[in-house]
């Protein structure tokens, strides 16, 4: 299969999904301004497209699912935008635009996050034919153990406290699992979770949203070092710059890059049952990892 | 009925959810360390218990539903911390004790208000025995619709564009329904909905959350000027001194507590079908009032 080309049809339908969604009225203006601002600065949706693809991958039509996908691209969104803010990482520029900050202010800014993040839950729980009130409940569950006090908040707290630290091995594996890790490999789960998949087939599938996951980090790490701005959508080497606690920093990037296809493989490992149904997770797999080549 | 000694015991049981559900180990400590300060500073915990009060005239034992009241005093904390916060409201004071950013900093205080808001959701979703999975995703509705871009965050947002703005009567309406009442109305739907009320006393219920919900706010305007620091747990005049738009301020203290007085009637009317099992409802409203006063 053409993966990028599945990559850009998926990246489509979700485009399309949060710019209907967010069209009406929403007073303020300006809330809404920011809200659509950073949702539409020109991400991969790469969250998205996993939920629709481990979906497919149960043999579900996963246009049933579209608002799911979308509203984890509102998380993502949400949590970019608070990363941003001068009390965190103080970042000026995302995906080489101005951050929501500079362009909103920081009080509009920290608004926008908390609406969008409280605006995935109520899509969450709208309810969606064909798809039961307990898998959703499940979807859920699942989303805010992602990114609470146990996810990505964990994670961005941990590295925050971790900036200038000595490297250390097992806080660095802290930090990528609850801060990137876990909301990747939760967009696979609820694609299943959504589809209604049976306990074997959420397994392999939560094996493969967990090696992706971890994949996904060490990747960007490593694009952070050998990538271009344009590509990579932030100033290249800025991780460096802050001392951030990195994979290349720990182990370089020739080690770094052999982790990452050690984490692809067994990515792809855990597919292993499947049939075509599974090819465009596995494609994004092997996407990702040709990246950093 | 004694009020009084009903809200001293739902304060007991919410204190006691909250303090043993975030009782466990959470890394990085100093995340849950945040979460907890605000969340033990001194809240009245009136959302939970009038979503406690709202299930019992219902006439279901209220003890089922606990988790569900607590995590709306999770989500009323969140957004205390974030108004709070030095691009916001910018306060140092909230109960009488420094404001979360005061103590932990920005960073962590707008984390812990995210983790507060996340942990909540996860609260709503999680199984209980005797509560339908589908009253549940009614339920994660209401908090999303009341607390987003629709409800609180639209609200806070006014409330900030329209600090030193000449006092407008519909404004001041946008404001209060969504940044406070919306929350507090939310509250009682949301324990008849978990209660499995009929769709008669539900619209009743919702008529009285309103009602309650618009009084709350007129009621504690006044209080920030007729009361005391201790009482109200913010320096006397604070909403003054900043030029924040009020009911006092538009219509003078007399036309206010009018106001207030008037809807806490119909708050009271709307209960006229309901027996004894309403009572704590009626008690809150009349002691609500009776605060100003």
């Amino acid at each position: 299969m053409d993966i990028k080309e599945y990559l850009r049809a998926g990246k489509c339908l979700i485009d399309t999904f949060l710019s209907d969604y967010f069209s009406g009225e929403i007073r303020p203006a300006v809330l809404s301004a920011a809200m659509n601002y950073s949702l539409q600065a020109g991400g991969k949706r790469i969250r998205p497209i996993l939920c629709l693809a481990a979906c497919e991958a149960c043999g579900r039509n996963s246009a049933d699912i579209v608002s799911f996908a979308s509203a984890l691209e509102m998380v993502h969104t949400y949590s970019l935008i608070h990363d941003d803010l001068p009390a965190m990482d103080n970042d000026d520029l995302r995906r080489g635009k101005p951050t929501n900050h500079k362009i909103y202010g920081e009080a509009i800014a920290i608004l926008a996050g908390d609406a969008l993040l409280t605006e995935a839950f109520s899509i969450f729980a709208a309810t969606v034919p064909g798809v039961h009130a307990e898998s959703q409940m499940a979807a859920v569950r699942e989303l805010a153990a992602a990114s609470g006090m146990k996810g990505m908040v964990a994670g961005q707290v941990q590295d925050m406290l971790s900036e200038n630290a000595e490297p250390d091995e097992e806080t660095l594996r802290f930090i990528h699992r609850h801060k990137t890790a876990a909301l990747l490999s939760a967009s696979v789960r609820i694609g299943a979770l959504l589809a209604g998949a049976r306990s074997g087939v959420f397994e392999s599938l939560s094996l493969y949203g967990d090696r992706i996951g971890l994949a996904f980090q060490v990747i960007d790490d490593i694009l952070d070092i050998v990538g271009e701005t344009e590509v990579i959508g932030k100033p290249q080497g800025s991780d460096e710059r802050k001392k951030k606690l990195t994979y290349p920093r720990l182990y370089g990037i020739e080690k770094s890059r052999a982790i990452a296809g050690g984490l692809i493989e067994e990515a792809l490992q855990s597919l292993g049952y499947f049939g075509p149904e599974a090819d465009p997770l596995r494609g994004i797999a092997s996407y990702l990892l040709s990246r950093t080549h």
